[in-house]
């Protein structure tokens, strides 16, 4: 079988991780920052020193090209994003762009000629620095003039990020791939969470990536004095926020496995020690990989808030502030990764990813799917982040037989029409 | 029974309340602000028309005094405060001091001949715009220069305010009146609670003020990835403090009546929809007008505080930010209270007043005690703050009547020595 060569990915991963190095060990290279912009010329610099056709779109998606004889052919992709969170750690997303570079290396190397393109590609803000999945969701026909309107740092700094990136506002939402030149996406990933390395397994073939739904909760009361309102007589919208959290987190542990709720914010009003709470917000997140689990996990809670508002005579509203539909992967994608971690022997397992990525975009507009390696006692978005070199060297290979088997899977369906 | 000028002491108020009033109903005079030096000329001259000996000590409390014949004489206090918490009430503070003005007209205009010196005094920011009770406390001594050092504006700002008053920061310390020569101190007050209201009742006699302690809970476990991180596996800062914020109410309730608690203030760390809290910050206040009562309640909440954070694998630490000691009255002053409404027809109850007066720093230095009158819906702090003109003249009647048989009392403990 064919395997990446270990001590150059290894040897890239390190390099890439002294550029936005941080003295606790991780990484700053927020999307279109300085660091992010000369990891790309260093991406750009390995891809041509391995004679790969280098290319940028619109959207300052990244790519290192290994081309088919055939220029008409198809295009393989694989990738991930090269920006962090502010402060993250060295293999979120890095791993994926370095691992598909490596793939693609390794192929050319052994001389195999493939009837599609391969193409290694970085994408841009996959963390949102600006715009969460700006490059996937742009290459992928997603973006809308909207989400540019309401970046999550401000108009001001997205501009100033665009201009410093060399790219044009304008062009973003004109860089969709036309599926019909594509022949499929996979993704590795480090897993962020603890799954693979509780069970003692080596490879997560990613089926869904979770729906996220969030909301502000308000709930309203009456401020009162804190020392002359008996407790009988208080409408402490703080205590019916607090009794929300505490039964929320009971609710969907019994009755939403595998989902998660989060609350993670409360603001009071007025606030005061002395001051009984006449207002407080409450952020609730909520994930589940099942789109009509996530409507009834949404209709449990907001039952449970209005029950925690009417007990302490307190009102309740909800406004959404977004979400995100969950997103099922290509049961052929996943049976490729399932073949390639099998065929390399690894213990592999199916598994749900509860974070978002590039993959739930390009899904849209091919057959797509991701692979995770264990990450150390589950560490993410946190300079601790950590995954093993030879769990590196198995995703990189399970990643590249993935991409062969699913190229010769793809030539026998277009010869078999 | 001598009773007081009912259209008088209403017109006062109505006048007083026009000073700093605000478009809802209320008014503004946060302590040694333009208004309340306005209010304090105000009361000036309303204390010189009618004939009475105008005083300010270097703390800025200032009295109107109706002397007895004998100028060695001891004097008997009564009064309240003249200024506002910010976009307050018209009757909180206001009331106590005209109705001791009008006490003093009333004696005056009877003819009577007391063998005390009468005084009707204002204290300075009973509501600590500057330094909570600074005028009540330094008059009886109690005021620190630490205290000073911390006003809870900032120190340019009570600089500013002490220049504006022509009040001098190092006379603060030096007005604390000498024991030997007081008589006691009463003072009347809106209820600021619904107790009477609820009871149908028209005075209270205020047997003593609730001890108060403020701490800081920070409850410490691990931010986390709100999508990766199973339920099971989170130290959620925010669970732990709202399971607190829930049991606490409850074991007060139960466990230590007539005691409050309240949980004014959370701030969560990192503060994120998408980010388990790795840090909640709870400010706890809580009650009770008994003092071994307050140490059990201290003992209670801190093993539940510890607790709820085992629960979630949490730590979680203590900060106090203060406290008042309980503050029991004098029982022949509360007797006084009583034996005037009771001769006056009015019906009377004993209760704790769950709020700070200037009372609790007088009684260090001279028997004293307080009287309530009803607050409509208990409304206080607030620019809808009501007490009806029948329980303004119910109040100002007592308090004359209670301070009548207070110097009667006296004197008799005089001449029997």
């Amino acid at each position: 079988m064919l395997t990446v060569n270990p001590s150059r990915l290894l040897d890239d991963l390190r390099e890439l991780s002294r550029i936005g190095a941080t003295p606790e060990g991780g990484v700053h290279r927020p999307a279109l920052s300085a660091t992010d912009l000369q990891a790309r010329d260093w991406f750009r610099a390995r891809a041509a020193a391995a004679g790969l056709i280098c290319r940028q779109d619109g959207a300052g998606n990244l790519s290192a090209v290994l081309p088919a004889a055939d220029p008409t052919a198809r295009t393989l992709l694989c990738g991930s994003h090269l920006d962090s969170v502010p402060y993250g750690g060295r293999f979120d997303g890095a791993l994926g762009a370095l691992a598909a570079l490596e793939a693609l290396r390794t192929i050319q190397e052994a001389g195999l000629q493939l009837p599609f393109h391969l193409e290694a590609i970085s994408f841009t803000d996959e963390e949102g620095t600006h715009i969460s999945l700006l490059g996937s969701r742009a290459a992928a026909g997603l973006l809308t003039e909207a989400d540019l309107e309401h970046p999550h740092s401000s108009p001001e700094a997205f501009a100033a990020a665009l201009e410093r990136a060399g790219l044009r506002r304008e062009e973003l939402l004109t860089v969709r791939r036309d599926p019909a030149s594509l022949v499929g996406y996979l993704e590795l990933h480090i897993e962020q969470g603890s799954r693979l390395q509780d069970a003692g397994l080596e490879i997560g073939a990613v089926t869904a990536i979770v729906g996220i739904r969030s909301f502000w909760l308000t709930f309203s009361g009456q401020a009162a004095h804190a020392g002359t309102t008996p407790l009988f007589a208080r409408r402490d919208a703080l205590r019916g926020a607090a009794s929300f959290v505490t039964r929320a987190a009971e609710i969907v542990s019994v009755d939403f496995p595998p989902g998660v709720a989060t609350c993670g914010q409360v603001e009071v009003a007025p606030g005061a020690f002395n001051i009984v709470p006449g207002r407080a917000r409450l952020a609730l997140e909520f994930r589940h990989p099942v789109a009509e689990t996530l409507d009834e996990m949404e209709a449990a809670l907001f039952a449970l808030a209005r029950e925690c508002a009417a007990v302490h005579g307190l009102e309740v509203a909800f406004a959404s502030v977004g979400g995100v539909e969950p997103a099922a992967f290509d049961p052929d994608v996943v049976a490729a990764i399932e073949a390639a971690a099998g065929a390399l022997g690894l213990r592999c397992t199916r598994l749900v990813s509860f974070a978002g990525h590039d993959a739930q975009a390009m899904r849209a507009i091919t057959p797509a799917a991701m692979l995770f390696v264990p990450s150390v006692d589950g560490l993410s978005h946190h300079p601790g982040e950590y995954t093993r070199d030879a769990d590196v060297i198995n995703g990189a290979n399970t990643l590249l037989n993935a991409l062969l088997i699913l190229a010769g899977r793809a030539w026998e369906q277009e010869r078999a029409h």
